[in-house]
């Protein structure tokens, strides 16, 4: 059972927009999804990802998205801007932005093409993974509620909320994540999944620090139907970075279907204090 | 000697940029870094950064850029607009386009930050290789012209522009790269270097198909203090790829400095035919 009085999915609830006549889309955050400070960056993402699929000019499906979150969100209501900045004949470029009290929380910029059948080629591979429903899913209570929202199965790279290891530990996590309570697949919930990464500086360090994610790009490799074919069954992820210094550190990100097709890949930026 | 009246290095003139009376940059594509239908996007993203590391409001050094490539930029003139999006005590996000004869041809999100020391640690290895020196430089002569304004020196997956290969090849490639004639690394050549790795998907099939970058991220992990200690020399290059299929392609990369320093990580979306 969804949590709202809509009986939405939560992330349907939380991810709603409604058209002003100002042409401005109007959002308002849920308690579902809350963060430490600020809405679940994931959530945002499928917000403003929501906000292009259902602009009436738009031609195509998502190819890319970069979010880039400019400041929190506070609890209440905001607003979306969204502008085809350049349509091609296969290919439109949005640009888009979220408002709240005169600041700009956050803006995006995403590409949606008309995709047609071309060579195909897939030199990736699904890193190898117990199934799904062989693994436990960790426990939910989770210091903020929108962790209550995913249901995470670990297959390496469990997060670790201690006193700092001495060594830090690999950057590397794989996981089995899925919406709770479950839900299909569409391109709102998988550009959400993007950052439900745990932000790796809290991962090799094995403690958690003041964190957050500065911008995110995510790419569509799936089609449609893949996306379609995947109902509502969990998906493999896997998460690595690169470098940590001077308060920003990457990380990136692989989603695979339990077919063993990469639907999407991702990276960010994150910021960290000490 | 540079090939330009103003005796600057061809990428100063490439990305010279003068600021007009109605808050617009000017600029002017050059035939130094001409690619087949569009100035080289690598050029493109150093323009970019330059106009945000001129903007009098900039308050720290980049972090993160992502660069839409929305329509060609024809030979000629165009401009510049660039704003701040949002100013935090530490982190600045700027939001920029370019404009040809009243269509957008390129937009840009920017973030700069004022770092301060904190925990570091490089998880990613530099890959094995020769010294720069020791191999030897891929010929002049291509096809387009910006490919004469690099060296490259190839240790893995040298470019190959014969008929299709009967079964794709490896994604991946590794070279030491320079600008020529040198030029001390800066923002700008970093932002360029980014997007030096030949579309993976002449790579696969070791054939040339009609491709072009359709957005490209980049994230600087580099201080200034790294950047000048690199001075001049090569930086080795490393790019690979995930997935290929109905008219798009990713690609990702990483530029090491010769000390074993991550400069620069990249991630690409491209586009192709056939």
């Amino acid at each position: 059972m969804s949590e709202n009085t809509a009986d939405l999915h939560p992330l349907d609830d939380a991810t709603r927009l409604a058209p002003g006549p100002d042409g401005l889309l109007a959002g308002r955050t849920t308690p579902a999804y809350w963060n430490m400070a600020s809405p679940f960056g994931g959530v945002t993402a499928g917000l403003l990802m929501r906000a292009v699929l259902d602009n009436p000019e738009r031609i195509g499906t998502p190819v890319s998205q970069t979010v880039n979150y400019c400041a929190p969100i506070a609890q209440g209501d905001f607003t979306v801007a969204v502008r085809v900045v350049r349509s091609g004949r296969s290919v439109q470029h949005f640009y888009a932005e979220i408002a709240q009290n005169g600041t700009i929380t956050t803006n995006a910029t995403i590409i949606c093409a008309v995709r047609s059948q071309t060579w195909r080629h897939q030199p990736a591979t699904m890193p190898d993974a117990a199934p799904a429903e062989s693994l436990p899913a960790m426990p939910a209570g989770a210091p903020v509620p929108f962790i209550g929202r995913y249901e995470f199965r670990f297959l390496e790279g469990e997060p670790r909320f201690g006193p700092p290891l001495a060594e830090p530990r690999s950057p590397h996590s794989l996981f089995w994540i899925a919406d709770r309570p479950a839900r299909t697949l569409d391109f709102v919930s998988l550009a959400a999944f993007c950052d439900i990464f745990f932000p790796r500086v809290f991962q090799v360090r094995g403690h958690p620090v003041p964190a957050g994610t500065v911008s995110m790009t995510s790419y569509f490799h799936a089609s449609q139907a893949e996306i379609d074919a995947q109902g509502d069954r969990p998906l493999l992820a896997r998460a690595d970075a690169l470098r940590f210094g001077d308060q920003f550190c990457d990380q990136f990100g692989e989603l695979w279907s339990d077919a063993g097709t990469l639907l999407a890949s991702t990276s960010q930026i994150g910021w960290f204090r000490q």
